[in-house]
C-alpha cells in the first residue's frame, strides 16, 4: 500500500488474517452431500452453498437463522453533475422510511424475521432521531469526486471503523449471517469509479442506469467517472487510496463491514452492484477474506456481471433487481436456509435404504 | 385432435377454458408497483411475479400462504434399455423414503409448511400402506416403448383423471398454489422422447443425463428414444396420442394436474425436465392455460432450457439442480411469498412522503 498515512491501528485491522476455514468438515460435508438420497449433485448450487456454509460456520448442522441486515447511507457530493434520477434529498427520505418499515428491505427483513438498522453516515442534512437508525454522521455528503478527494483520510477511517463496530456487535449476538445494504443517491456513479480503478476498465464499461436515468443521465455519469479518473490518477495508488478519493462514506463503511464479517467468522452475503464494488474494494485490501463472501444475485445494472465475473463470483440469482439497499440479498435467504436444511435433514441411502 | 378413440368426457375436461385473468387487477398491480418507494422497475422479475399473481388471484393483495405439494411416481418400462443410473428398484424405495420424510422434497415442504402427498400411478410392484401416499397403481409401470405404447388409452384417462382429482382436492381446501412434482426411475428418458416428438427436435438436443447415467447411458437413451419415434410415428398424431405413446403414468398425471389448474384457478409452480415435459404436452393439448404456469426454474438437465425456450417461458432460478420431485419449485416459493409480501407491505412514495 503506498499510501502510508492511514493510522496503523486501521491498516492492522484491514490488514488482519480471516478466520480459517474449517477444512475437515469441508470434506465431511462434501462426503455426506454424496450420501443423501438424491444423485451425487443434483442440488447444484445449494450442495456447495451447504458445503461452504458447513465449513465456514464449522458444524455439521449449518443453520441460517438469526440474521443481522445493516443499511449504509449516506450522501455523495458528484450528485452535482446531474448524474441520478432522483433529487439527493431522497436519501434522507429514504432512511426515513426504513426508520417506519415502508421500504422493500423493512418488508423483506420483517418477512426474515431479521435484526435491522441504518447507519447514517452522512446525509447532507442532519436527520431527526429515528427508530432503527443509528447517527453515525462523519460530514455532510462527500466531496464531489470531479473536483476533489470524496473524503479525508480520517474521514476514510471512521466509515470502516463504524461498519466494522456492527460487526463485532452482531458478533455479540451471535448470527449466523451478516448482510450489509445501502442507500445514496449518486452512489452507483462512486462504485463505477472504483471498478474502473481496480478493475483498470472503461467507464462506458461499468456505468449503467443506476436508478434510472436517460441516455444522457449515462453520458453525464460517464463523464464524471472520466473526468474523475484523470484528476486522482496519481492518487489512486491503493485499493484503500481509490475507496477514500472514489468512494462514499457508506461504501467505506461496508467495506469495514465486509472485512470484519471475514476476520470474526461471519458469513456475509454481498448484494448487488454497490455491495459488490466494496467487496471488490475489501477483496482487493484483504484477499484471504474471499471463503466469508456469498454473492446473492447478479443485477440489471450494467457492469455488474462485469464485475462478478471479475471477482470469480458465482452469484444465486439473476432475477433483474436493482434496487441495492440489501434487497437483493435479502431475497436470497431462503436459499441459504434450505440448503441448510437439506444438508441436516434429508436421509442418507443407508438410513432410507435406498438402492444406489 | 386426430386420435378420436378418447371418451368425450376426458376431451372435454382437457379442452375446457381456463380461468379468466383480472385484466383489471393486472392493471392496478402494475400502477401499485410504479408507485411503491424504489425506482420504477427496480424489483425485476419479482415486480412481474406480484402483478401476475395478483391478476390471477384475482386481488390486491396476492399471497403464497397455502400451498399444496403432489409428488406422481410411477414406473417406465424403458429402463429395460438401460436408460438409467440408478435401477428401477429406486422408484419405490423414493416412494417409502418420501412416506418417511427422508427425501428432499418432504424437507423442502417442512420448511414451506405445504401440505404433501404422493400418489402412486404406478410403480412394478405394489406397496404397503404408507403415511402420505395414496395408492392410484393403474398398472405395473408402463410398457417399453420401444416396443409398444407405454399405456392404452384407458390407462392414460385414468393417469389424467388422477392428476386432475388430486386439483379438485387442493381447490377444497383454498390452496394458493399447487406444485406438481414427480419420481420414476427412467422417466428423463420418457420426457425426452415426448419433448422431440411435440417440439420436432432429434434425441440428441433432448437427452441428458438424467440422474447421471454416463456417455454410453446416454447413447443408450438416445437410441432409445429415437428407435421409439421411429416405430410410433405413424401414432405420434396429437399431444395425447404422443403422451399415451411415449409418456409415463407420472407424466400423465401430471398434464391432468396442470390443465386442472388453470381451469380452477389455482397457480401451478412448473418444476424441472419431466414436470416441463408434462406442461409442453398440457400446452400442446389446451394453450390458453399458460398465463396459470409459472416456471421456477431452468435444470442442469441437458434439453430444459431448449424446452423453456421453446415454450417462451422464463425461469426464476438457474441452480444446477437436476434431482425433480418437485424441489426446483419448492426451491422457488419463498421468491413468490417475498414478491407478494412487497407489493402489498411496502409503501407508496406518497405514504412515505419520498420524492419521485
Amino acid at each position: 500500500m503506498s499510501t502510508e498515512n492511514y493510522s496503523p491501528t486501521l491498516l492492522q485491522f484491514l490488514k488482519a488474517p480471516a478466520k480459517a476455514v474449517n477444512q475437515t468438515i469441508y470434506t465431511a460435508a462434501q462426503q455426506r452431500q454424496q450420501q443423501l438420497t438424491k444423485p451425487p449433485g443434483s442440488l447444484g448450487q445449494l450442495e456447495t452453498l451447504a458445503i461452504r456454509l458447513a465449513s465456514l460456520q464449522a458444524t455439521h448442522a449449518p443453520k441460517i437463522q438469526k440474521l443481522a441486515i445493516r443499511i449504509f447511507a449516506a450522501d455523495h457530493g458528484v450528485v452535482e453533475e446531474g448524474v441520478s434520477a432522483f433529487p439527493q434529498s431522497v436519501t434522507g427520505e429514504m432512511i426515513k422510511n426504513f426508520a417506519s418499515g415502508g421500504a422493500a428491505i423493512c418488508v423483506l427483513a420483517n418477512f426474515l424475521a431479521a435484526d435491522f438498522g441504518v447507519i447514517n453516515l452522512g446525509t447532507v442534512t442532519p436527520l431527526p432521531a429515528l427508530e432503527h437508525v443509528t447517527d453515525r454522521r462523519i460530514r455532510a455528503g462527500t466531496h464531489n469526486f470531479t473536483q476533489a478527494p470524496a473524503m479525508s483520510e480520517a474521514e476514510l477511517e471512521q466509515a470502516l471503523l463504524a461498519g466494522r463496530q456492527t460487526v463485532l456487535a452482531a458478533k455479540e449476538s451471535q448470527v449466523d449471517l451478516y448482510i450489509g445494504g445501502e442507500m445514496g443517491i449518486g452512489n452507483t456513479t462512486s462504485a463505477s469509479a472504483l471498478a474502473c480503478a481496480l478493475m483498470q476498465q472503461n467507464p462506458d464499461a461499468l456505468v449503467g442506469r443506476g436508478t434510472g436515468v436517460d441516455d444522457a443521465g449515462i453520458q453525464r455519469k460517464i463523464s464524471a467517472v472520466t473526468r474523475a479518473l484523470a484528476l486522482h490518477q496519481d492518487a489512486l495508488s491503493s485499493p484503500l487510496a481509490c475507496l477514500q478519493t472514489l468512494g462514499g462514506l457508506e461504501i467505506a463503511a461496508l467495506v469495514g463491514a465486509i472485512v470484519a464479517c471475514a476476520q470474526e467468522g461471519i458469513p456475509v452475503m454481498i448484494d448487488g452492484f454497490i455491495a459488490s464494488a466494496a467487496a471488490l474494494v475489501a477483496l482487493a485490501i484483504n484477499p484471504a477474506i474471499k471463503p466469508w463472501l456469498i454473492f446473492s444475485h447478479c443485477s440489471a445494472e450494467a457492469g455488474h456481471a462485469a464485475m462478478l465475473e471479475y471477482l470469480q463470483a458465482e452469484p444465486l440469482l439473476r432475477l433483474n433487481m436493482r434496487l441495492g439497499e440489501a434487497s437483493g440479498a435479502a431475497i436470497a435467504v431462503p436459499l441459504l436456509q434450505m440448503a441448510c436444511e437439506l444438508h441436516s435433514n434429508m436421509a442418507t441411502f443407508e438410513q432410507a435404504g435406498v438402492s444406489h
